[in-house]
């Protein structure tokens, strides 16, 4: 999906929501588990509850391998589920990958052709030939790690480069905006930065970005949009549990969708605030 | 494994090799084609040939998701046939991973647990809470990016923080000390980068260091010994292409072995100048 395109769909649903697909076998349900593909199951009912409030969904990879091969066919079938039921939606595998040019290669081909998701997110670490294998397949995207909304982010993303006096999510920012545009790079900060969104405006106006951490994590919205939205929004705002999780029983997709219909009606006044609709 | 059986290994295997199975299905033989699982098959008849000259094996994950859920079901069998016929030998999944606590946990358990893997490598980008969920599990092992053998690992792990006035990949060895010990924590160096080996040994004395990027990368193998070996050797020098795919043809795995040997044979001398052996 284009950068046009996507922003069209945030306009049309009123909506930059993301949901985030991070499907646990031990809590979904418990009737679900007599069902062939629990986890397909699980997705396929949140998935159409959900669909008409957001703009992207990102199943984190992580949940689907720590099955094995049959979580990486529930994800296959999530996919490909989305592709042909709901083909205006922007899926993002939440991957965080990045190797060596030869094995991002490998990975990009795995996310974008073998399985047809729109974007994977990346770790920047490695460097410049680790993330450019993922650019430059036509509507496909990268989102690079830039301030992530864990306690861990303190570590090393604040050290202080003594040449150019960048923080090192600044120098990610500014170096890496020259590997691809704002039509094939997103970045991700955590909701729970959402103080340092208008800095990192500053450097990538134009940019999408990714922002995970509301609800469990503890980020607010409100702030997030605040400080984030730029003249075409250029954001999307993950929510997991908080919407996936909304309940535990039969009525979870019920539930799920209530949540995600309450964020969109929040993220619906935030963009007429902002006179985006 | 601990560490204690992995130094025994190298010593009685008078080798620090490891292999890496980055088993690409358009590079394999193509008579192997035909079986029903053919990337399996050509680990399968490479680690029957390589197992006496070497002491780990590392897949690298990507080879195996590009290949889908029957890519994953390959690796799968891949590891619970080393388990089985070769108990000793220690089993890396190279999968540069690392995620918020709530997701890294989900990793270890995949690798640790649902594959049994000895090691896994983590990229450093999101600090603490990302690694920790790999250590801590008995006999289990995190391997950290610190400097990478590619051309991009230049971008930033080079950058020089201003207060402490440590470079970005010698604050991740410094930092992430206090998080393990050498025996449940190693680091990747880039063979190209061997020259940096001996300051990095300054900082990490007795940490394994697992080594990429001898052969096709252009890193040397003595270069390598000569500023990285410890006290107890302390090193694992990985090798890939330039053993799995030594011959296209029907003799793969005779030239496998052969190639396997005598990087082996370099290493027993290597071992004993260094009075390891």
């Amino acid at each position: 999906m284009n950068y046009q395109k996507l922003t069209e769909q945030i306009k049309i649903k009123r909506s930059f929501l993301c949901v985030g697909l991070d499907t646990d076998i031990l809590k979904i349900p418990k009737h679900l588990l007599n069902n062939s593909d629990p986890v397909f199951s699980f997705n396929k009912a949140i998935i159409d509850v959900t669909a008409g409030f957001s703009v992207a969904y990102k199943p984190n990879i992580a949940f689907y391998e720590s099955l094995g091969w049959q979580g990486w066919k529930s994800l296959e079938k999530t996919v490909e589920y989305v592709r042909e039921k709901y083909p205006d939606i922007f899926m993002i595998a939440d991957a965080k990958r990045g190797d060596i040019g030869n094995t991002s290669n490998l990975y990009a081909r795995t996310f974008f052709e073998k399985l047809e998701f729109d974007a994977v997110t990346v770790s920047p670490y490695m460097g410049e030939d680790s993330v450019k294998p993922f650019i430059g397949y036509p509507e496909k995207w990268v989102i690079l790690l830039a301030l992530t909304s864990n306690k861990g982010a303190a570590d090393f993303q604040f050290l202080k480069d003594e040449k150019s006096c960048n923080r090192l999510f600044e120098s990610v920012l500014k170096t890496s905006q020259a590997w691809g545009t704002y039509e094939n790079m997103m970045y991700v900060v955590g909701a729970t930065k959402a103080e340092k969104l208008k800095e990192i405006r500053q450097i990538i106006p134009e940019h999408f970005i990714l922002v995970p951490g509301i609800g469990a994590q503890g980020g607010s919205l409100q702030e997030v949009a605040v400080n984030g939205l730029n003249s075409r929004c250029g954001l999307l705002v993950n929510s997991s549990r908080g919407i996936i999780y909304a309940s535990k029983e039969t009525d979870f997709a019920e539930k799920a969708g209530e949540a995600a219909k309450e964020i969109q009606q929040e993220m619906e006044k935030l963009l007429k605030t902002a006179n985006l609709i």
